[in-house]
């Protein structure tokens, strides 16, 4: 074995960037033994120079613009931490692949909306693509999918994929407490941007599962095809009776399998059983559960964000092509899954919890469940709590299995009726 | 890449070894994916070559001498499902390292006991010894740790890692009842065997766990230094008033790189906090808690045992063999630890559960917290539960940390006072 160091070049250097340059510092004994050899840090690319991150760039390459890491002679390998599916962290992740220069990215947007050309490119050439930072961050969740799993048909891939998300529903549930109050708080606490929309909305959460359903059905997946609400819409009260009926709300990411070869993914808050494991991955951790046809159900969970979890992911992909330990990019040299098309969401088959605030008055229940009668949806259990007579009241609903398209059409005709006040809230029970 | 497939020969057909035959036949297409050209078995060995195994054994190679896998020309890998530490098992899989051939073992036994003497032999010829299976079935921890945290100091590794007495504890648990009634139930439906002790004395869990930290402290473990109780002593009392406390029992392995360099390992009933994520790993699941320094806790939690698991973990060796994956028996080149010897359990630090049975008359409680003082030991709690004069009741009483030597002196001198009836119970409190 070589001795010589996996020169690495490093593009990004924030918070993600800075905890691997520290990792790569403090555990560098750890990381040659694990490695086979030391991994150095030979050349960077960030916005400012002049700042000071507390790392003695010396004897350290510095490169205004990132794209010229893929052509530095001294850099073995590229390590891209710039973010978003566009622009620099994009035209450098192509520029390396297509130079025959391994790449190691954290980037999930890039990977979901850009993997399938990035998989060929990277295949044509033979060059290692790798990414465990992208998902699940602290999680090896993409190696143990890819090897772990990799004798195992996988039917079904589920996580818990955003941190803010799920700190923002643990907060509202441990508080009894409503949406707006906890985000702003996580937003002063850092747990949330600014902006949240990205977390909160479910697109982070759909990246991930893009690439989580790529690497278990052995191809890419349509980004666009994705399902994806956001958990703007969870209220305090809902998790209040999600509890009552057994259940936690949590925003899933789940991939599936249908019979056609068709695969169905989708990202909305679900009632999962309160006895799950999933149920208990709590605060800003992540979790991700797969189903093996032979390994049975296997439930990882992590730290899913930050600079230490994400620059161990980062760090590990680095070990491995010290290492010479390559896969493809979706783990399979074929596609082992058919080429059918994504199933759309109208055909999704499942439990609902259904909430309404009705007016209590008589025959307004009779209505409601005359509707869903019409619609062929079998009610599994009905809660009525408290009376009121002329006021408006909480009236829950839980379903057998029904498709959703039949949901929807009941939806709109409950909405519609004059002693149903409020938008309905429809929350889809996952068993897990 | 070569299309040549990997041949492979398969000493031991028992369930396990069946259940790898099955997985190499139904998903040959995706193992043939994941790996990048077929894997055959070529060649096979077991007792009784006239049993039907519902396999066509047609085309494959039988040696009644499995040692004779380790030249048979035609294979490329040889996978070892016999058992057992000693014997034709570590007779074929050292004959085969010493041949240059790579072995794939599910051999805990082995491994704990002359892994050390096995990871010398591998490095030496540069042969890949790899062994997925035989720690927690079908969960990836042997990857996760050895390549997934691989950047990560890990300063403790933690596991439900025994099916069985899993099951047995929950089963007590949830059904409010006693060990040698559940293990009697637990035998008749094949959940234990006939002969338990390997199971229920924490042999089984001290193996694996020798495994997990010789992965985790890059540097193997003194199988004859982990400190081993089972779960024979564990009552439904006991049961019952943990989960008074906020605990629930289980058995745990526990290994931990003290300050000094030396490694504890140690395998013995535990209260964990109800809330904690290994609380809730409940029956026949398993699950592996390593606590990295940049990543963090991670959580692993999946199916531990049976021919499907097990089979998935021998088949993924297989494929990392197939694609020329490979990594140091321990994950590492040289030591990371210090060559400090193990630490004895009299030096264990942590919380104690004390449940005496004591006569219900004036003074007793005076005496017992008398010596615990004289221990230096603090009590944390103390339940005592209905009054009964001048009959025996339960006497339940938490310590902080203290000294296991400390805390065993005093038990002993508790243990002999005329008022203290039958053995005191003692468990060890984990924070997880």
């Amino acid at each position: 074995m070589s001795v010589a160091p996996l020169r690495v070049g490093v593009a990004g250097l924030g918070t993600v960037g800075a905890g691997l340059l520290k990792l790569l510092r403090d555990n560098a004994e750890v990381v040659a033994a694990r490695a086979g050899r030391p991994v150095e840090v030979a050349a960077v690319s960030a916005r400012d120079r002049g700042r000071d991150r507390g790392f003695d760039l010396r004897g350290v390459r510095w490169h205004d613009d990132p794209v010229a890491l893929a052509a530095d002679p001294d850099v073995d390998a590229v390590v891209e931490l710039i973010g978003g599916s566009e622009g620099p962290a994009r035209r450098l992740v192509e520029a390396s692949l297509r130079a025959g220069r391994p790449v190691v990215t954290a980037n999930k947007a890039l990977l979901a909306v850009h993997g399938a050309a990035l998989a060929e490119v990277a295949a044509a050439k033979g060059v290692p693509l790798a990414f465990e930072a992208a998902v699940a961050g602290g999680i090896p969740a993409i190696k143990a999918l890819r090897e772990g799993l990799a004798a195992n048909r996988i039917g079904r891939v589920a996580g818990i994929l955003n941190g803010t998300c799920n700190y923002i529903l643990t907060t509202m549930r441990e508080g009894k407490r409503g949406f707006a109050e906890v985000l702003a708080e996580a937003q002063r606490l850092g747990y949330a941007e600014a902006d949240p929309s990205f977390d909160i909305d479910g697109v982070d959460a759909a990246h991930k599962l893009a690439i989580l359903a790529a690497l278990c059905f052995g191809r890419p997946v349509d980004f666009a095809a994705v399902h994806v609400e956001g958990i703007r819409d969870v209220s305090a009260l809902d998790i209040a009776l999600a509890e009552e009926l057994g259940y936690r709300i949590k925003l899933l990411g789940i991939a599936s399998q249908a019979g056609d070869g068709g695969v169905s993914a989708r990202v909305h808050p679900c009632m999962v059983p309160a006895a799950s494991p999933i149920a208990h991955v709590e605060g800003v951790f992540n979790a991700v559960v797969a189903e093996g046809d032979f390994a049975g159900r296997l439930v990882l969970e992590g730290r899913g964000a930050g600079a230490g979890p994400t620059a161990s992911a980062v760090a590990a992909d680095l070990i491995d092509l010290a290492r010479g330990r390559h896969a493809p990019v979706w783990g399979a040299d074929s596609s082992l899954g058919g080429s059918a098309p994504a199933l759309p969401m109208e055909r999704h088959v499942g439990a609902y919890y259904l909430r309404l605030m009705v007016l209590d008055r008589p025959g307004v229940i009779a209505d409601v469940t005359g509707i869903l009668r019409d619609g062929a949806i079998s009610l599994e259990a009905m809660l009525q709590r408290g009376r009121a007579p002329g006021e408006a009241v909480p009236v829950v609903m839980t379903t057998h299995d029904c498709e959703e398209a039949a949901m929807r059409a009941a939806l709109g005709r409950i909405a519609a009726l004059e002693s149903v006040l409020e938008r309905p809230a429809l929350i889809r029970i996952e068993p897990m």
